[in-house]
């Protein structure tokens, strides 16, 4: 069953679980921040849901409480960032502060980070470039999932993109995997005992695998050395793009690990932990090239013509950014949804640290 | 049908009709470069098959001989640039020239430029970079063609999107519309008489056109306020990623019409002598984040693992790039293939330029 929170009392929760582990009041602020904000844009899988992988990442040494990121190569416009394994949340947010404070005094910044952990979701990085004026961009390499067109195996990671432009009402956000969808988009169907409704994941290179109760097969998905993986965008097929989606992952690969010399997807195996996933953060201060002011207002009645275009009957064009801004409001509301599953793994590790969920959650 | 050509007579003889239509020297070496490069890499849509456009906007007007690109706007790392409606090969060429010299002094330069032409593959720019031992990133806006997501009118260009980045045997080099398939694959289709094998083309947002025959509706392509459009990468529906294409091509709106304060693909009409594409050229130095030739080295080996994958029975895995490097050197040897079409089109203007075209042919 899945039922309504109040954001600002589960942050609270979240504040107390993540100061219990040990980090400090302000960077349990942030990952508080980072996972609500999450939720209430609508993006379940990467909000809360993730605390239970993470409380494994802490208890097992592979996200470290004590880390500090550090810049270990700059140049006005550039950095690299060695994360020393802190949790990802708290990398990502140093890291695109530094893109943009770089963008502020020179016009760009561009900073490529390794040994960090998982981040959520590249969005919430490109949006901070974007809350201060900027253009943002983030992404992020990931453990093996996705096939190269015509291999058997996959090799890179779901290596999402995301990129933020100021505009109003909201900022336009644009946040994807490069696979067809996330491995996170495969959990919530087969929790929900739905049948994948497209070419999501593919056996031996190129054959579907659609049933939910295909355990054999799904499971194999988090094996990166197994004949079944993820679908680029584009699918398996050069007739659709599949070499497109592929290269969009190339392209994540070269400004997160290859850049940052860091560990490549393929490097990254969940039980070592002496490697983690790289990231890359970007920030373009737009009145480089003209009045921001104009330029924004420009860019938002562009999206406002696309919205108002002539639409298939029933269906509505949204352009990206939208859906989320709606998710926020609703939830600001009405409150952030959580299903039971992930509600009782909250408990427990509020319960193991002493932190009475109970208070937060009525 | 098609026959194969001498590179280097190819090139002698498209340099002497740009001549004649009163290019310099210098400019005509330059178109005829980016031409041949595009034909012997395979890439037939965008060589010497774009002469005859090219022909007719010189003829119209709307690629004006005498104009010189002009930096409108600049700091260290960035660059307005006005092509006042020059040939969009030139007005590249020295986009990316002027991003290439703010890279090797500030680490990066991002240009954007208005007021252009039709450029041929944003490759061709985006390895001007990697050819610098830099990272290169260029694409250009154009007519509407692209259905977004649940729209049933076209409005964003195919937007492609060039990615280079240096490696060995040869570079990495991705180019791809942001559109399932550019225009001129449908054309090629047509021409060879063959049925689309996909979802390229979709009547009232998704109802597919695949037959060649089909006339009045392929026709409409052409017709920016019609019922027919090119489909994103990803299809029509979000479930197979139709919005990740979508987005991307905004991506490319914004580096291109909206930063440069140009003419948004919409505001593009074929026949308005007042309007033109815009582009970007964006030039990055690996060497700010470590050592150039060790990057190099590593990604290539990563390039190699790649290639060397298991890959489905009978296929090849391939990386970007090395497709377009095959063609070259078989292109080299054995000459650019040309159709008759095609070669009727180039012996035309060059009749009417007193160009002796048999000289080279043959």
């Amino acid at each position: 069953m899945i039922k309504k929170y109040d954001s600002t009392k589960l942050h609270q929760l979240v504040l107390e679980i993540y100061q219990k582990y040990g980090f400090s009041k302000t960077d349990s602020e942030k990952i508080a921040h980072t996972l609500i904000y999450t939720d209430m844009h609508g993006i379940q899988s990467h909000g809360v849901q993730r605390m239970i992988m993470y409380d494994n990442f802490i208890q097992s040494g592979k996200v470290r409480i004590d880390s500090k990121p550090e810049i270990i190569k700059e140049t006005p416009v550039s950095a690299v960032i060695d994360a020393h394994f802190g949790l990802g949340q708290l990398n990502g947010i140093y890291s695109m502060d530094v893109a943009i404070k770089k963008a502020k005094n020179a016009g760009v910044g561009i900073v490529t980070t390794k040994k960090s952990g998982h981040y959520g979701i590249a969005g919430f990085y490109a949006n901070m470039a974007a809350e201060q004026g900027l253009i943002g961009i983030s992404s992020t390499n990931s453990r093996p999932a996705m096939l190269p067109t015509h291999a058997t195996q996959s090799f890179l990671g779901t290596n999402p993109i995301g990129f933020a432009m100021p505009a109003n009402p909201h900022n336009f956000i644009l946040d994807f995997a490069t696979t067809t969808v996330p491995q996170g988009k495969i959990e919530v169907y087969r929790k929900l005992e739905k049948d994948l409704p497209a070419l999501w994941v593919a056996k031996n290179g190129d054959q579907p695998v659609n049933d939910h109760n295909d355990t054999t097969n799904l499971d194999l998905l988090r094996d990166p050395k197994s004949n079944v993986g993820l679908t680029p965008l584009g699918g398996v097929s050069e007739f659709t793009g599949s070499h497109k989606g592929f290269g969009l992952g190339m392209m994540v690969e070269i400004f997160t690990s290859i850049l940052s010399q860091g560990d490549i997807s393929h490097e990254i195996e969940a039980d070592n932990l002496a490697v983690g996933p790289c990231q890359s953060f970007i920030a373009i201060d737009p009145s480089m090239f003209g009045d921001r002011e104009q330029i924004i207002k420009r860019f938002s009645a562009y999206l406002e013509d696309i919205r108002n275009l002539p639409a298939i009957p029933g269906k509505t064009i949204y352009v990206h950014g939208d859906k989320e801004a709606l998710n926020y409001e609703d939830a600001k509301q009405n409150g952030i949804k959580i299903d039971d599953a992930t509600l009782a793994e909250i408990k427990a590790i509020a319960n193991r640290l002493n932190v009475d969920a109970d208070k937060y959650l009525n």
